[in-house]
């Protein structure tokens, strides 16, 4: 596998970044990953207008002019023959010698390089998965900002550690107002009296590219959605509950914490939802690199 | 200058980690700063404790068994010819090639290196620093627990950058408890009706290895202590403040926001207990190096 760092492309083996680096330090830095299918990086203009965003939340300025992200994206698909991937974008803040309250001494840390989908069961896929209310809060929107993608990972793998200790696929995190915000890495949405529930941007969470593309589909098959507060216990009068994130898109959900839900049969939102999300991510859209 | 990676000492520029490290790509590991003065590593056996604790907190076995911390720190400060400087040894889960819900596929990742102590002026020094208090708050004890050292820095980072932009040395959180709880980098003490006052650890603060000392120096000098929940407003007015890290010591503070303090005349409690630290750190404690 290539990997492309700073303004080259080097083997896996070879891609390291200096201990100094503020990203390794400090977790000062962000990310994006993006999904490619059939050959193609899906969604580009979306990741990179939250990259942007993400800089600008912590006082990260991009090198001027940007990387040809579109550029090296496309050539990163054909030096590794990527298929179907995901592929992951992290830029830092550079390497420091001094803390991190001085400034770097370098230009922003880049690194881009592609990691297989994530390893789903069919049962997984198709009856859904499991997940469990953890005791760990999505961070307050008072100390961190929550609609950027932050190399400040840890509260999203207390969840995951604390979902695995519970023996559930994924953990799903209240914020600090008691209402439900996300899973570890997905946002969520239920099904109640057929209408299409999913936590509000003012709950903290992250402003998933999927969420978005969801809500969109939704309103084109003529769903109702209802983004707001919910409390936990209005999720246990679910009738479909599911997750989404760039890596899966859209995952079934069949139980949360001791609630059973589905079967997803082909009159259910969540089923019609996968068909027209299967649908959009292989047209060859706007920001699809070879169109 | 040389730098300890994993198992060897290596020239700082070739002291690189991957790019898969989940350190990097996560956040996901921890950090200590210890103090090296007259080419002794000071207060060893408390950051250790601390290292380990911020270890268990995340589920992050350290290797087993633990490196020899002592020889490492003892050649490092030998070959780096190092008198007075701070050494950060940073622990990270080790790379992974499939994100970080799986298990790592190495050992953990081991860095020490030295870093020069923070450049204080002398008016710095002597007359104090100016704080702010900034919007951003503490992170919360529900999302994160506050008492490990981790490498998900940016809240603190963001804490430095308000108060930079605020024409101030650093940034004084209040914790999402609307209690004043750190700044970015230090804890904080000030004195009110001649009694020493600080945030108590339930204020969701990092508990400092330089803050326990001074609580120790202060019971030896006879000072009235009391660790509570401060409102910010009871700091205004305070006769005294002083911030405490591993890398200054004991930092006199001139201004809170606008309330000015000082000055740290022979008499204060402030110059008192910097004379005491002083001598503290000189002594050839049990946990020095060399003794």
């Amino acid at each position: 596998m290539w990997v492309f760092l700073n303004d080259q492309f080097v083997p896996e083996n070879e891609a390291c970044i200096s201990v100094f680096d503020q990203g390794f330090l400090y977790g000062d830095g962000v990310f994006e990953t993006l999904r490619v299918h059939g050959h193609r990086v899906k969604f580009l203009d979306d990741h990179l207008a939250r990259l942007r965003e993400s800089c600008r939340l912590i006082n990260l300025p991009l090198p001027n002019p940007e990387p040809n992200w579109r550029e090296h994206l496309q050539e990163l698909c054909e030096q590794n023959s990527l298929v179907e991937a995901a592929i992951r974008i992290t830029v830092t803040r550079g390497t420091s010698a001094t803390g991190f309250a001085s400034h770097p001494a370098s230009a922003p840390t880049i690194v881009i390089f592609a990691r297989p989908l994530p390893n789903l069961t069919s049962e997984h896929r198709e009856c859904g998965v499991s997940i469990a209310t953890t005791d760990i809060r999505r961070q307050s929107p008072l100390a961190l900002p929550p609609n950027m993608k932050s190399l400040n990972y840890l509260n999203n793998i207390l969840a995951k550690q604390e979902a695995t200790r519970k023996q559930a696929f994924d953990g799903l995190m209240l914020n600090t107002d008691n209402h439900v915000s996300e899973c570890s890495t997905s946002n969520v949405f239920f099904v109640k009296h057929t209408r299409l529930c999913t936590p509000s941007i003012e709950c903290g969470i992250l402003p998933g590219i999927t969420r978005k593309i969801v809500l969109k589909l939704s309103q084109d098959e003529g769903i109702p959605i209802q983004e707001g507060r919910y409390e936990r216990q209005e999720m246990s009068q679910a009738t479909e509950c599911f997750l989404t994130n760039t890596g899966f898109g859209i995952l079934p959900v069949q139980t949360i914490d001791s609630h059973r839900m589905g079967p997803y049969g082909k009159g259910s939102i969540t089923n019609r939802l996968r068909q027209a999300y299967r649908a959009y991510l292989g047209m060859a859209g706007e920001d699809s690199l070879k169109s």
